[in-house]
């Protein structure tokens, strides 16, 4: 039984990733701390009450296609109706089109919540909120009056239409294409795939944003525009009128997820699909970029809100399951598996990886809204700055994580884990999609390196690894015990993070750009352990007192400190002396 | 399309684990290098052609169970009795019963090429397997005589009947009970889940051993019996009699190898199932330890055959799948991802680790086979004691590479590898077993901490690290190119290994069994991979002219040295410094 970890979330808010900072900002006047308590532990409830059940009936009835018409599972639509009329999806639009205008933070925390519940309900409104994003920055006037507010408050739902079979990753390959009409809308042609929730029955109806070619557009992503296609045509007064010519041809068969229809996209099989243009045309892919962020950070939190649920139903398991005798148990009979030093092992784990992604995640949503609340430009440019450093991190660790985390949650279930009605598998599933959409976690990896890493010339980087000893200075100075050293731990991982770094972009200076892609990944794992032990270490400062709770966060702390931090060295190692061997590889032979 | 890594496969047998150690016993005297070759060329012939294609219609079709009656998928029945006809049931059978009597290296090899066809149809058979070594080793004559040449020939197959709800891990908890009769026989009473092809229609009758407990049995595993319990009586004749009072609960709706039935039996939900005992009254748990190094060897070659399919798989498609301009790139249009560093490092993982997999495996295999057949005591003891070490590495690092490389297949395949119909996914999903059976990964770690480590007073790890210090020496006075730094990272983890190995020891040593086992299992993975990047090496060495396959495995050899055993270092300082973190576990706090 999941139960919504709404002091872990504070906390973390808090006293780890800078929520004050946010709050202090005029924009943000009205919003209290109190105020951010209720919201949390509404959404809590929502989450526990409403979501959490969904999942299991989501996975089992999946969302089967009949004439075009995608039926989601029982009881998925009610929920959602319920959802908006919480409020729930409004928590972030602009105030003028109806929406709550609350920072990212805040829906961070409430996006952690719905993925808890179920990660294939959560991330049909995550998408929504991305098209809002791009209709409140790029569209005209009149779009934004005909859409947003019914986007804003669910009562239509967004899509976006990027992938095609020959273009996954590399955007170039684009071939669906507009043609002008003499209205000023224009006519949209071609098929993509993987449409998350590009067709179903929560909404009567559906706002498509699509990427496509003009005829005369250059080649490669700068002839590349976005438009707008609804699934039904939007009259003047609001009111629904003919049907588009855009129509769902499959919903995939996938791993997980199975609630969230991911649908192939037809446009234009009669006479085109009536498009309007969202920004400038060939400019497409600007406006994707200003939403992208933030969609990456939301599939980073799939991972958290997935650890979270895998973490809690295995330590709920280890207490109950009994087998063998631990050292130390007094009590009759067997032991329950919680009590071995190896599940307590893996149960620190789960929870301690977990915590690291929530709180790099949060610090990432605290940076993105920092960006848009500072005063002046030196601090927005330092937190847009610090925000696209974090964003790759926060996706992909946390994704890995999730998978590590509901992989390690199948295995403490044991026999029972391998079992669908335990429900530890299916976890497992949904968070298998996290690493590979939105960007996969490689190319995460390679934005980190390439584009992220060299930000004001290294400065960035440099600043931050300077945050990270003041975390381990802070842990010293607090003259607690064993915290002495937890910091040391940590000043030996942001020194192997430091030499990397620097190897890094000494390479990327000097043209070796093989080299240092060759150690993306693993330089991503190192900032991602080094970053979730300091943010750990900040958070066991931070717990002072003697409750469950602070002991709770200084026993994670220490553990991943003693246990996790170590791997850092190895993980530097990797990055400055694999690459000959990695770009030596010879795919013939590897064939052979 | 999964193709028979027969060169690999044979180069690992010959040049890295020892094959000609045990060609070289008399009992062997007839098997000649080529003979083994055409075997596996023929096993490799029967996998790809016959196994292979069984896989997926065996994940749709599932095992249903209808009136206690379970069908196996379209197609395997058939499959299976080709497969005995082959005489590939009876590779390892004693001779005296219609067996090969082939070395079990032999049998492992077979065994991983039909484990990449199909994990699921593999497992079946190796089940009868371990029936048939129990009954050789322990049962009367007369059970022999009527049960062995069907169950060598594969006439009939085997079961292994341990578990119960209460008592998954710890056989203490086993309750199913056991009556004598008058005439000698027993009736056994209880239920047992998880029956790996307790019920199915490959054969026409199947043989369960079943463990259980006398009335006047001591308490604990002192008191548990292993019993012979057919589904059909068997006459003298050898013709079968009537229906023993023995059926199939349910089937369960596991993740993954769905073509695997696996079940729930009911005995003597009637008078009671006829039962003949194995071996003496309350001997049972030595009569299943006997058989249980084999199994568990099995088990972890099921990771090495999912990595291959999984490993080739992932290659092909990347080597196919365009996208982007990977530097270096002289062609037109975009590049296959096969050349992007960080796909490449993906593929050399993939194929690095899979080798490191099998090549322990093999030399397993090798260590239970010298075991038999060396010549004195003193090596029999010091073989006995290297297959005692290197089971549970064997089992439990080849199971976690099996879902390590699966799931880095789904990601090579980025979307493609989340829909089900491209394999990827089945592949995790049926690997993701292998690390929970046969005793879960946590029990083999804590299996070689408790048990293996000790052994002749810490002197046998001592001697094994000793020989992966000559491997290091061997590959220094190679003297050719790179090998020297393959060498200085082999000893580094070996100094880790050692240094490691005593500490355990030295805890143990002292009664700090709580301190030891909070590093079971980052001891298991410091072991394996320094054995494994040993193993690589060795195969380095021996790999001097410029074939493909020889290039290969110096490309595979160097990157997991430069890349992969840098993290010796960060799993000793686990062990070393995490168990008062990991003993302080509060379970009340975590809960919190």
């Amino acid at each position: 039984m999941y139960r919504a970890p709404v002091g872990d979330i504070l906390f973390t808010l808090k006293s780890v990733s800078g929520l004050a900072d946010v709050l202090a900002a005029p924009r943000h006047a009205e919003l209290s701390e109190d105020l951010v308590d209720a919201i949390i532990e509404e959404a809590g409830r929502f989450a526990t009450e409403e979501i959490a059940p969904l999942n299991e009936i989501g996975d089992r009835h999946g969302t089967p296609l009949k004439d075009g018409e995608v039926t989601t599972p029982p009881g998925w639509k009610e929920a959602y109706a319920k959802w908006c009329e919480g409020g729930w999806n409004s928590l972030t639009g602009d105030p003028e089109f109806g929406g709550q205008g609350l920072p990212t933070m805040l829906h961070a925390a409430a996006l952690e919540l719905w993925n808890s519940g179920s990660m294939a309900f959560a991330i049909g409104p995550t998408l929504t909120i991305g098209a809002i994003e791009a209709l409140q920055k790029h569209a005209s006037p009149e779009l934004q009056e005909k859409y947003l507010p019914k986007l804003v408050s669910g009562e239509w739902m967004g899509t976006m239409n990027l992938t095609e079979p020959q273009a996954g990753s590399d955007l170039n390959a684009l071939r669906a294409r507009a043609e002008r009409a003499d209205d000023g809308t224009y006519r949209i042609f071609g098929q993509k795939i993987f449409i998350t929730y590009g067709e179903h029955d929560f909404t009567d109806n559906i706002v498509h944003l699509v990427l496509a070619r003009l005829p005369d557009a250059p080649a490669g992503t700068r002839g590349i525009s976005l438009f707008l296609v609804p699934k039904f045509l939007v009259n003047d007064d609001g009111s629904l009128g003919k049907r588009n010519d855009v129509r769902c041809a499959g919903v995939e068969h996938k791993l997980g997820i199975h609630g969230s229809p991911t649908c192939t996209m037809a446009f234009g099989d009669k006479d085109g699909a009536i498009g309007w243009l969202i920004g400038e045309e060939n400019r497409g892919l600007a406006c994707m970029f200003t939403m992208m962020n933030n969609a990456r950070l939301a599939v980073g939190i799939q991972g958290v809100g997935v650890g979270e649920r895998a973490s809690q139903e295995a330590l709920a398991y280890a207490l109950e399951r009994k087998q063998g005798r631990a050292a130390g148990d007094t009590s009759e009979g067997m032991s329950p598996i919680a009590m071995h030093p190896d599940i307590k092992r893996s149960l620190l784990s789960m929870q301690a990886y977990t915590q690291v992604a929530r709180a790099i995640c949060y610090s990432n949503a605290h940076a993105i809204d920092m960006s848009q609340l500072a005063e002046d430009d030196a601090a927005k440019r330092h937190w847009s700055e610090r925000a696209g450093l974090l964003t790759p991190i926060a996706k992909a660790l946390s994704t890995d994580i999730g998978v590590e985390v509901t992989s390690l949650g199948v295995q403490v279930h044991g026999g029972m884990g391998y079992i669908e009605e335990t429900g530890a598998a299916r976890l497992l599933r949904d968070a298998r999609i996290a690493p590979i959409y939105e960007g996969t976690n490689g190319i995460q990896a390679i934005d980190l390196v390439t584009r992220k890493l060299p930000l004001s010339g290294g400065e960035h980087i440099r600043g931050f690894i300077s945050e990270l000893r003041e975390i381990s200075g802070s842990a010293r100075a607090s003259n607690r015990e064993g915290f002495t050293a937890m910091a040391d731990r940590l000043d030996t991982a942001v020194g192997d993070l430091e030499e990397a770094s620097e190897w890094l972009l000494a390479a990327m200076a000097d043209g070796r750009m093989g080299e240092a892609l060759s150690g993306a990944t693993p330089y991503l794992r190192l900032a991602g352990v080094t970053l979730g032990g300091a943010l750990l270490i900040k958070g066991a400062v931070a717990s002072a007192a003697d409750t469950p709770a602070d002991k709770k966060r200084v026993q994670l702390a220490r553990y991943f400190a003693q246990s996790q931090l170590g791997q850092t060295g190895g993980l530097k190692a990797d990055i400055l002396a694999a690459a000959d061997a990695v770009l030596g590889y010879d795919a013939e032979a590897l064939a052979s």
